[in-house]
């Protein structure tokens, strides 16, 4: 690696995915955390907020200008004009908040009810799963790194619907635990110490605004998605439990058979032959991990449901931090500069 | 309360809800704990296994003759014998295993894979959901304790399916998410606290044996439900999260009007008006929190899917070892020996 | 149990403390939960605060008067004066705060930093240490609970010093963890779920107010503490681990004895003869568990310091939340008005 | 890094500290795992057991002879033996067990009670604590990995001692809390789950086989501790909280300057300035962090103990099993190979 590293600013810094971020960077051979920032200009916490040995600093776009790229870790809404500024100033950019998910303004300003400040960039942005969004990505300029829920659902279904296996008339439940580094870092009553510990709750039942980036992405127009997120008691990992019906005659080993064609050479994707995932297999990895089985197995059900449509069980494991946000947008970022896309993620 | 107290003991005492029980009968005002016992003669741990005041003895037929009841704390298997000797010596039997949930013996054997040893008794057999079955268990010689699963997702579902308002002709999902305690007290390597911390998985995917218990006891025949437990890391509780499609034109406010009709003047299910079941609400409670909700309330939503069916989310709380075990058994006790219902469990 | 209840509020009721005091007063044969209310007029949650099936209200002295007590589960400062005025009002108080702790006014002023708005009462005050107060706590119109940490330690040290069998002129170190309710309810980034899982830290190394609180208690006047208290990744308990230095002579079966003595025929602290005290097993109680042992007993240390004095090694565990706390509340509360000390406690 | 990879095998490959092995070996630049291998021939487990794509084999010395080093995670009284037979072999041998920690035989056969197999290798043995004995062990053929506390305690006694800053005279008290992934991967009830979570306890007190290790490696001769380790219900990590009594006149800001002199340009140790150690910033790195504080610092502390001696309060964190085991051997290993000593564990 005799080239000069690409320098790079992360803004949104000390949250838990601008932690990772300025983590991965720091590791990574080709590339130099130039700036690690907040999202606001004049303000910065006293505490030591990085896992680096640098100091969070407030923003400041002369540092930012002449940058090769800049990763937004930072909030839906405020990510928007940071992205344009970025952008006009040269660097190349990864956006890890749901502004430039939608290439549809409409649909982005119904669903996050605000005015979109830059349609003009919204159909320019490259929606960043890699698996299925490689080339594309490699030659953007403004890259949205999918949310992290939607990662590790459309990971799963996706191959399923474009190899025509799944029945789109029936909904498609999607039944998703979080750690609770998902909510984020943010102090409130929700995300205390004394809340989380030993609970289990669901939260935006039927209301996420991942439900229609799911739909988005799932693989066909007029999928439709019951989408019900979950809080577990530890800090990382996604797991998702997802229940779709297979169109006749469908079978479990026709689907594991279209995972393994679609993430063939896939270096984040495993498609386990037996087993289940678990979070722990998976967390502080950019891994996503498949598995599929047949609903009604048990004693008893094939007496009682011989000839009836089945469901089937996929589930899939991600870390919340990594593949559904840091991971996944460094791995676009190599490609957007060249980089193996692994590079820094293994 | 001045009649003499009812005499009681308990088998398999030193696990999770041996232990709930010993506990729950010392602080109940018109029970006596004769004896805390292991399933098997001769053989008792040599450490304080109890949380109550006395030492686990070893099984001992002659300090059970003569008592009023005996609750069984046993494993599947282990139970059926154990509750026939105990009818014989005249007691009451609570009997906290699957051994007689089944009336029908032929889908017992199917299910667990053994041969009933006491067909004779399997259909005298009451099964324990107290809020659908109060006056037989207040009959009853011999009461079987439901499933901790069953319970938290039967109560979701029954209401709903009497009052007809879910389409039994699509599948019903439960996905469910289990506290450690619900595995058992045994140590193993998928129980070790290195692999059960920080992680989160499903197991027996469409394989548990709690389905076809679902399935018998869900309101009506020909239900089909896809069964999907996992392990969260956490002790104590049930989260089902339960998915159906409504008959059309029924609405989210007729399925809690049906649960308010079925549940009114119940002592231990709360149905919630808003707001969503958490597990540290119910756990060391008798408890079943019930909530239901839109699955397609999403920003967006209703511009995709204007006129389509949609599904309903229910999510069910319980203490996996008191509503789900310990709690319901002595429910049904009480019941049985002429106690009020709730005493012991408030 | 005829008699009317006595009639008690709690104020600060929605925190960890003030809820355990109204869950355990609502349990309380002998008491009436008549108010469980904010210590701030006109300020209320609008969530549901308090596991008991009432609101929390705003503090309102109307409602106050003619109470027959008062629990105060407000932070030192707040109490002073709602003490004194509730006082006025004719209740009886417990306050739980460190405001009437230090029956030497310019102590606490030194300690706390702040002017005591009520020396006139400090006199007055009794400390609710029950098992070395109680004739005074009956007849007490106000008595301060004693800290969390201090009843862990002060009542490990306070026999073995008062039957002169530790070196005082040696420093006792106290080695405390806790549960992070011991923290409180306020958010925080230092209480955030992802601050205390998986983390374990001391904190006030050295300069924490609870330290001169044991050293007045301790049982001497001259003894010299080393205190430093540790945040436990878990919600409730605390270990304390005390390391005294024996007067020449004296035996760990000494040490024993003079504990039993000290507590015999006490319901709430347990002298153990064998094993180790534990959280789990005095969480959710009101129980204090005792153990000792000699510091230096492992192969080969007898070789190497023979004839030198040994340190003690003393372990305490408690409820942070009742023994420490509310539970210890009620305790003097019952003594105040008359009730067996253990009721609603056990 | 044009040299051929260095051929290493990891024998007790799949226990917690063999899995971090095996780990860090395969994401190291100069080494290659040339086998991942169980402590006994013939007997592997079903399951995947090791985090690297690669399975667990039974021992096999044809594979191993040959190598250039063989690592022992395997418990003491097993590795004695496999270390000499690895030596003979031809390979250089990292024991993570006890076996050869005490250069002095019969001090090693009175702690762990059983006869040495091998006492010609106990004197040629280096004890592994890098920042003390880096010469010898990079001329090593037997380097004895420290173990977890004794890593922990003596990295913050040892430059105190050495420069006289702490009375001998007086007992060290040294409180240590560790992770339970300490206890090893073996099932057993107290390791199960619901033994570990929400609880805390110490154990071994005053008896565990690592404080003769301690004063061992103290720094002089004569150090006596008093020792007492604690299970904390996290998986990682080891906070120690060490009490000593400096010698009269001698400060904190001393000796924090001696702690800077003994560390400075290691690459894993760091002192605070200010601030406390936690186990957040140190899991899953190869650090110890050290902080130092007054004992008695509190308001009020300086009226009453004018003039006496006062206690320093050490805080010591560190990755158990990393600089605590599998770390710490990776360091000795890359001096006894000819690595630059941080490879592979930045």
């Amino acid at each position: 690696m005799n080239a000069l590293p690409k320098r790079v600013a992360v803004l949104g810094a000390s949250g838990y995915a601008g932690q990772e971020l300025c983590e991965r960077i720091e590791a990574h051979p080709g590339l130099q955390l130039t700036a690690a920032m907040s999202a606001r200009e004049g303000v910065v916490p006293d505490e030591p907020a990085l896992p680096v040995d640098r100091p969070l600093e407030p923003l400041d776009w002369k540092r930012i200008a002449g940058l090769d790229a800049v990763l937004l870790a930072t909030p839906h809404g405020a990510s928007a004009p940071l992205a344009a500024r970025a952008l006009e100033l040269g660097a190349k950019v990864v956006d890890l908040s749901a502004d430039y998910r939608f290439g549809d303004v409409a649909r982005y300003e119904r669903v996050y009810g605000v005015e979109h400040p830059h349609p003009e960039l919204v159909e320019e942005a490259v929606y960043g799963l890699v698996e299925f969004e490689r080339d594309r990505i490699a030659g953007a300029r403004l890259v949205a790194a999918p949310g992290c829920y939607p990662t590790s659902v459309v990971l799963a279904l996706r191959p399923l619907i474009e190899a025509q296996l799944i029945e789109l008339s029936a909904p498609i439940v999607a039944d998703c635990k979080s750690g609770a580094s998902g909510a984020g870092k943010r102090p409130s009553a929700a995300l205390h110490f004394g809340s989380v510990q030993d609970n289990f709750r669901a939260y935006n039942v039927g209301q996420h605004r991942h439900a229609p980036e799911i739909e988005t992405y799932a693989g066909a127009s007029g999928a439709r998605v019951v989408f019900v997120p979950h809080l577990l008691p530890c800090f990382r990992g996604i797991l998702s439990t997802i229940y779709v019906q297979p169109k006749p005659g469908a079978s479990v080993s026709e689907a594991r058979a279209a995972w393994e064609r679609a993430y063939r050479g896939e270096a984040f994707v495993k498609v386990f032959e037996r087993g289940q995932p678990e979070l722990s297999r998976v967390v502080r990895t950019n891994q996503c991990h498949l598995a599929i089985a047949d609903g009604r197995a048990f004693p008893g059900a094939e007496v009682d449901a011989a000839g009836e449509a089945v469901t089937w069980v996929l589930t899939s494991a991600i870390d919340n931090l990594l593949k559904g946000a840091a991971g996944q947008a460094l791995q676009c970022l190599n490609l957007m500069l060249g980089f193996e896309e692994a590079e820094g993620l293994r």
